[in-house]
């Protein structure tokens, strides 16, 4: 598989190889803290250090939080570009979380940004948000596809408060979040030479996330809430069904369970990689 | 009104004095070869000077889009760094555009970015999406109100591919732009003391920006899509009603509607801020 092929390709050798655990970056003040590092640019970079060399780098998929990116501006981001640089010199994907989501021509340029060959934020995937609807993201997505990149539209997430907006009903009949998977299964269909490129975001802390799951056929599934927000891999199992061997598990705070020391860590993500194995035995 | 001060005191007095236009700062690949820059991080700087400067930095606020200063990593946002050190300076107010929205101690990281004193990102207001809820936004805008900045919810787009998911109707009968704008509403009034330090995106272009306004007493509101997206200063006084004076016309590509050389832009912006001010009269 060579690094201009389709994510899709990139992601299932990759996760063929090292099992589906995504695993989260998400050096905030108090994971910074918790590791005794500097609340800086130095600071992100060395977390971020620690948790893939932690690993020895035999990871599928890391997700850089941009918000604490972004906390320390153009050198937080000077910060992540250092990451993405290790982390593409040694195989591991990226799919970088930042929930974008806007129209036309600036949906395309957040599609250009993350994609683009020598872009300085080239990742292997991201994160958007549909409150836009899916039609207004057709640009980022085409550009990303076309890339090679991936995208995760947030569907169904892992917080309650969310739960009446993706709960609500068109004039279809369908939920907000069954319109969204479907548009999505849509458009994996017309582009089906990338494969499903597009996939989703699912909550593993809601009780529809299996149902969304089989309306999209194919798509490699993001679930987050695993550890810190109460999901278990059982759960995810549990709630998935048959789905269960697309869903790429994301453990963030958790990385840190049992303490931040690299030794800790390197046990807590061997356990973690174990029970995310589960999912597809 | 110091700079310390809440966002809607700064904005109500800014436009007191210079209308309540808000010209977008959108350094796209098209508009930066308009305007003869070139698309780097240098080009992305030219841009922003050529608006601001030709304004004579008489202008209430100014929206820099995320999307193009993220197309250049970290050298863009340095970029946009810079800017927002020109405006500071200037005394002009910056509404980040990013569209952020994520949950609880990342929500609050974003709200850490653009607010807190002496941030890299620090700016006077961001917008924000919130399909996740607003119930997950609230560390967001708790940190930001505190710091005096505002932050603008994504309510009700310009586009039409938002229309699905913006109609859809909760258990309880309410559209979910109706329950955003709701919730907005309490927001701001749990926090009186800060003003209605959020406001709402509503594009110009839909029928109900008006009943949504209605529902948001006091808060300021966003329209984008006056002049590319096909509304006119005619149309937002028509939809907005009696909350046109809360408004915030926007117009981006719009700015080089008589040509890109300095003295264009400047007869251009005069002639946008004197439509803009009628929205007042």
């Amino acid at each position: 598989v060579s690094a201009g092929s389709d994510f899709t390709a990139r992601l299932a050798e990759r996760v063929a190889r090292h099992g589906p655990l995504c695993v989260g970056l998400d050096p905030s003040p108090s994971l910074l803290a918790q590791c005794g590092l500097a609340d800086d640019a130095t600071g992100l970079v060395d977390f971020g250090r620690r948790v893939l060399e932690a690993a020895r780098y035999a990871l599928s998929i890391v997700k850089p939080q941009m918000a604490y990116f972004e906390r320390h501006g153009s050198a937080g981001i000077a910060a992540l570009e250092s990451l993405l640089a290790d982390c593409r010199r040694e195989g591991v994907l990226v799919l970088l979380d930042g929930k974008r989501g806007d129209i036309d021509a600036t949906g395309e340029a957040y599609g250009d940004a993350y994609s683009r060959a020598g872009a300085p934020l080239r990742c292997d995937a991201w994160t958007a948000h549909a409150w836009l609807g899916l039609g207004a993201l057709e640009r980022a997505f085409a550009r990303s596809v076309a890339a090679g990149t991936g995208v995760f539209v947030v569907v169904r997430s892992s917080n309650p408060e969310g739960t009446p907006t993706q709960h609500a009903v068109l004039a279809d009949g369908r939920r907000t979040t069954e319109w969204v998977a479907d548009q999505i299964a849509d458009f994996n269909a017309r582009h089906a030479r990338h494969g499903a490129s597009i996939g989703a975001v699912l909550g593993a802390t809601a009780d529809d996330a299996g149902a969304l799951a089989a309306r999209m056929p194919g798509a490699w599934l993001l679930a987050p809430g695993v550890g810190a927000q109460g999901a278990t891999f059982d759960d995810v199992r549990r709630r998935f069904g048959t789905a269960a061997s697309r869903v790429l598990p994301n453990v963030s705070r958790g990385i840190l369970a049992r303490g931040s020391a690299p030794a800790q860590i390197a046990e807590t993500l061997a356990a973690l990689r174990a029970d995310a194995a589960m999912l597809r035995a």
